[in-house]
């Protein structure tokens, strides 16, 4: 049996429905979205047009057409960011931010003289309002913070923080890489600008696929320009949406794959879902602390995180746990880094990473069973 | 009988095996490329690797890892634009280029600062490149120019222009969108520093594909930072291939679909789809200038263009003739402006458009005689 618990880098499997989707998209219309007026075009393009319907409708936000496609959660937090900051803006972010942020920040910091201020989070993951509240200065154009974090799970306290940014007629622009389609978001009460989400992971879509919803009326400049289908004797990129940050051929079976699997999300329901993990996340955190020398990492609370569990073996290399655990026992789990070092330099492991179980709707508690036994097992090979 | 014609914006359809591949990619393996050290993102990151080095191949590039993978040939184009010009450079471009290249061009103008001559063409879209000799200046930093006119189907004197180029050490980008596929292209013996382009037309592959081949050591500026798999504690994109210039998941099963349709071209052959859209051509090109009322524009030369055909018919819109002729024959075309304007101020139909066939591989003669027969149908109709 193959035991995949690498959920948090994408999920897997995805629901059928989204292949199959996809498949017959290919086969059976084909058609660009948005380019041509025969009507499997118009078909395709009504597709489109439902994907952003219910994504807007998931995440609560009043208007499908501000639901931008992107291909991927770090093109969209790039388009937020580049296309809103300008020389001398200031920025409040999370110590726990992937390198999808972090390294934007840095280079605008570099190339166009931004200025960055980072909340402080216990080792735990943990961030309080107040110290973003602290971080404020009159400069502070935009807030920008991971949902949740994707090494240590935890969860930020984002509505808290979208009211303080509203107080101060800051921006707030939230990560939900690792949150959309597990934890509820709601862009009006949780009061985000800009929301950047992925297709592949939690919402069980195909890799290409991601978005940002533009929740707000501040011009954005767009990252690339390009055909849009309409007002082509127009030089610049129009500046209606969604075509005013979309241009190019669309990934419209990545899109119709990503409908299917919010259809298949609803159908469950984000609670359900939501629950399911946290039962095996309590499954999983309870079996974990029987595994001789092991250190968990993060609060080590279903409540508090989502489904992700970083840990060490003390004196062992991360690496050579996973590749063990692979090529042993066929479970298949993530070491290193993960894109986000500043979470590591929280808890201590900046140096060797560690290792990382990302738990997704389709485990089930036999692979939490697998994972300790061949952790167990290679306890007992490398004493 | 569905006909489709529209293969200029994609093509229709794709060979079986490229849906069957994202298909199986999907369902049996899922992995990310780059992310994980377990066996099944190893061989996901195997599968790009080989469709790098397949398009490396085909484009007679000698380094599979600066062949880098972006989302649409629009987003490559502006890439490379973006990331290489800088405030006073001079660009020289044709009077045939996509909304791809000229939106960017013009967005730059206006907002860093670069200037742009245009070289002249002829109304069948001809350039010569003594024309190209004659707008360089000293600060002419680049020259981007499409290999095909995607509204006029006229192939644009690609290697003369690249010796040209080379000759006065200034840098050459090539949109292949049109021509990727099913011309011959040779980065060396053309002389092409920078080739773009995308998967899903002439290279049958899926929608949300395509990419960038750098031939050429000059600093680019990534279009994105983010997480790269690798490097993480490094605060800025990795400054080595294909790093540098891909950030986030990759659409792993939209490249898995491309690699289908590259083995598929491969075993077809390139001269083998040419020579068949050739004669397609031919036969099209004779067939509709049977059509009473006809206006045809561009070469009207296979062996010049690709396989595109611009008509209008006179004193008809080209709207209402492709909603007819998709409306009562199941015959799919474009009309409009096909998101390249100044091909259109070439031929005069800047303000009302044209229509236009694309000719794919999948074609055949009997759907040029439904083009026609619908044709014939609209103006016995509409007299």
């Amino acid at each position: 049996m193959d035991v995949y618990l690498d959920n948090a880098a994408t999920t897997f499997p995805k629901p059928l429905a989204v292949p199959q989707a996809i498949y017959d998209y290919i086969i059976n219309n084909g058609g660009t979205s948005g380019r041509g007026s025969y009507e499997k075009a118009i078909l395709a393009d009504g597709l489109v047009y439902q994907t952003r319907r219910t994504l807007a409708k998931l995440f609560n936000h009043a208007d499908p057409k501000t639901v931008v496609f992107t291909a991927s959660v770090t093109e969209a937090l790039n388009l937020a960011l580049t296309g809103i900051l300008k020389p001398g803006d200031h920025v409040v972010t999370s110590s726990l931010e992937h390198n999808a942020v972090w390294r934007c920040l840095k280079t605008m910091e570099r190339d166009i003289g931004i200025s960055i201020s980072i909340v402080p989070a216990t080792p735990d993951g943990e961030t309080s309002s107040e110290d973003v509240k602290k971080a404020i200065t009159p400069k502070t154009r935009l807030i920008v913070f991971t949902h949740a974090s994707n090494v240590l799970g935890t969860i930020q306290p984002i509505a808290a923080i979208g009211a303080l940014a509203k107080e101060n007629n800051i921006l707030f622009l939230v990560d939900a890489a690792q949150t959309a389609g597990v934890l509820p978001i709601d862009v009006q009460a949780q009061k985000i600008d800009l929301l950047a989400f992925t297709g592949h992971k939690s919402l069980l879509g195909p890799m290409g696929t991601g978005g940002l919803v533009v929740n707000c009326d501040v011009p954005i400049k767009p990252l690339i320009s390009g055909g849009t289908g309409g007002d082509s004797a127009y030089e610049y990129q129009p500046d209606y949406y969604p075509n005013h940050l979309e241009a190019g051929t669309m990934n419209v079976s990545g899109i119709i794959g990503l409908k299917a699997a919010l259809d298949f999300l609803n159908a469950e329901g984000i609670a359900n879902i939501r629950n399911k993990e946290d039962q095996l996340m309590n499954y999983a955190l309870e079996a974990l602390q029987t595994v001789p020398g092991i250190e968990l990492y993060g609060p080590q609370n279903a409540a508090k995180t989502v489904g992700v569990i970083p840990f060490n073996l003390i004196n062992h290399a991360p690496e050579e746990i996973a590749f063990f655990l692979d090529q042993q026992c066929h479970v298949m789990i993530r070491s290193g880094l993960h894109c986000a070092p500043s979470a590591h330099r929280l808890i201590g492991t900046i140096s060797r990473g560690t290792c990382r179980i990302g738990i997704g709707y389709f485990n089930d508690p036999s692979h939490i069973d697998a994972l300790i036994n061949g952790l167990n097992a290679y306890i007992k090979e490398n004493k």
